[in-house]
């Protein structure tokens, strides 16, 4: 087999076997293949697409191509939950514990990553104490003990979609169904997954802009996990603006305490809820009746875990048991504040009509909340504070959120970059649904 | 500017500016633009393609990426020829004498390259003392002194081509017609012809495999050659079968020798007599008659110089004054035979209604005649002489043609090879015209 020859075949528009995938995706991982043969291979399947088939194979080269995660000493069926990414997106820190406290096992690897605001690992760390670097014997004890245990991923999980992922960014082949499902499934599988739920976000902060791509790479990964042996689940859902009201990583902690309390914005409860759900019924914890009586229970236990604050005393009981002060979660005005916190003028009267929530996450970004190098450092306090939402009115003057900052020199720019984000008109408008659809 | 945007900009079938092709040109060559992203753009550009003007950029950028040969010593218009690859394609040793005995200066740089034989420059280094490693003022006085000169290409002439055709030949990017008609014309321009006349092969034994290939590829170069600022003529020839009846080094040079003697296959005359005659014409040689009649002229003259013997003459002459003994044109019987000479019989009786002209050369290669990897010694006496040419009816057992080599070991393997390179039905059959179309 040659690498030449897979490449030809492709670019000529042919299915590749299990075989072949296989053999690629070794190949380069161990340093035969060069990237120069790799790169133009991703851009033939940048033009050519690949089958389900073919999909799956590379999903689960990938999956193969390092450590597994042995997570067979956790009782039960594990759930895991991977968004494609969003602004103000703290779902992990709300569902984990509703989980957790419904005795469903959660065993979650997260990533640190670049961003907005810092990855979920990033916004846990805005707790003081709270350590993510956890032993693998630690992590799987906590989880079976207290239902839940949350770790940095390890380098050897499919060290193939890293690499594969780097030439991806500097050859212009990231946006591809077949590669971004195939990478995002892998990592999946290799964190020991037995069951997924996908929060696949659509829109203006999503990596799917419309409903038709989301809903295009949903299916493709529900096809990938079902091919591949793993009851996957995927709800799309609206990302045209932040979700909920603070973007940030102490700030979105904060928030997760505010839903785990039952106030807090009604649009994340909903998603957070349905999330939730999703899982609860893939962990086969429920009884025999019809499907959709089933996700009605499960809605239900999962509305009373909040409701009886149970997963908010499991979220300071996670917090407590790797490390962190619980007493954060209890008395969430501990959390250090910014130095600066400034108003955002609305620059006209009107609707909010629109919202380019990237241009949101770049604000969130500048105040320091995010990071666009790997090195660099969060600043825990910094983000954004949503005052008004899609759909609200403002009065011209009046406050629109509030940046939180530790840079005073940014603050002009961040203003003006949040203005430019939100359009305002004086006309009827009603915001998308939050969930959008599920695909199982 | 960044390669990455001129990538993505590529890939989504945009066309791209004069600058952004030379900042890829320049960055690639001198390494600042890594291969992984070039492989990436090219296969881009395989999907793609280039229009004209990109095109144009491209081979003007490559054929500016090293040093260009100083040609201003040399009198008058400089004509250059290109042949796309055929096998048994000795056109050059009996243009060069011919233009060069009507004062037209020749001055040619040749490959050595892999294939079925060696190049131009292994034919005539077939001729005892023969030097193709000549410098450039020897070079440059031997054009103006006796109007032709061949001397082996630099490495230094459009780096950039070589560097970028490396890449292609192992990332599945060769077949595309921008990127060939650029990497073709950018060397020529980059050594300092001033008109061009090219040899599109077009059959089983052509980089073009049909017609319409070669016509598209044949009309791309002749406009990149106008808007560069080269007057190109395109002539596309049938390479359905060998050129000639020899195949190998001083073979090709015996054969050379014959029909500037006047004698030797009259489709190999024709196509030198036409070759030349659009050289001579492009020479700017001719008087201010029509150009009908000025094409007329032109075979004629070329004609009258093979006829008086006037080319044979000065192709020795070349020879010697680059070294060679003359002698070996004036008596071809001095070339050194191979061992082994072996008549290969027809396998049945009938008409030769089809050649795989690359089988054939490569039985030529497996005699010794070629290389297929660089640092591979050509073995000058190897190669073939057909005696049966496509139309011709042969007998079962019927000689179709010799086989010279110095490898006994291999001769089985070639005959049976040769054997099957060929069609033998009981049909009427034409071969086609050796001249299909003149492009200018």
């Amino acid at each position: 087999m040659r690498m030449y020859d897979i490449l030809i075949k492709k670019r000529n528009g042919g299915a590749l076997s299990d075989a072949e995938i296989r053999f690629l995706v070794k190949g380069f991982t161990e340093g035969r293949i060069p990237d120069y043969q790799m790169a133009s291979f991703l851009m033939a399947v940048w033009f050519r697409g690949m089958t389900k088939e073919e999909t799956v194979s590379l999903t689960l080269a990938m999956a193969e191509s390092g450590g597994k995660l042995d997570l067979s000493g956790i009782k039960g069926i594990k759930v895991d939950k991977h968004s494609t990414g969003g602004v103000g997106d703290k779902t992990t820190l709300i569902i984990g514990p509703i989980l957790a406290s419904l005795q469903v096992p959660v065993a979650k690897m997260s990533g640190r990553g670049l961003g907005h605001t810092g990855g979920t690992i990033d916004k846990l760390e805005s707790i003081p104490g709270f350590c993510t670097s956890i032993a693998t014997d630690v992590f799987i004890r906590n989880v079976n003990q207290i239902h839940f245990a949350l770790a940095g991923q390890t380098a050897d999980l499919a060290p193939a979609d890293k690499k594969i992922y780097a030439l991806r960014d500097v050859t212009g082949t990231v946006d591809s169904d077949a590669l971004i499902a195939s990478s995002i499934m892998s990592k999946k599988i290799a964190s020991g997954a037995d069951a997924i739920v996908l929060d696949v976000k659509c829109g203006t902060g999503g990596f799917m802009k419309t409903p038709a791509e989301a809903e295009r790479l949903a299916e493709l990964m529900v096809e990938i996990g079902r091919l591949a042996g793993r009851k996957t689940v995927a709800v799309i859902s609206d990302m045209n603006e932040p979700l909920g009201r603070m973007v940030g990583n102490s700030l979105e902690v904060v928030e997760a305490v505010e839903i785990l309390s039952g106030a807090g914005d009604g649009r994340l409860r909903e998603l957070c809820i349905q999330l939730a759900a999703e899982m609860l019924l893939l962990s086969g914890r429920l009884g025999g009746e019809e499907e959709k009586d089933q996700r009605k229970q499960a809605v239900d236990m999962v509305t009373d875990a909040i409701v009886s604050r149970r997963a908010l005393h499991k979220f300071a009981e996670f917090v407590e048991a790797q490390g962190g002060d619980p007493d954060y979660i209890r008395n969430p005005d501990r959390f250090e504040k910014a130095s600066y916190v400034v108003p955002v003028p609305a620059v006209k009267s009107g609707r909010l009509t629109a919202c380019d929530a990237e241009e949101v996450g770049m604000t969130s970004l500048i105040l320091g909340a995010g990071r666009s190098r790997k090195d660099e450092a969060v600043d825990f306090s910094a983000g954004i504070e949503l005052r008004k939402k899609l759909g609200d009115t403002v009065q011209e003057g009046e406050t629109m959120a509030y940046l939180y900052t530790n840079r005073k020199d940014v603050i002009p720019e961040a203003i003006s970059r949040f203005q430019k984000a939100y359009t305002i008109e004086n006309r009827e408008f009603e915001p998308e649904k939050v969930i959008k659809k599920i695909i199982s």
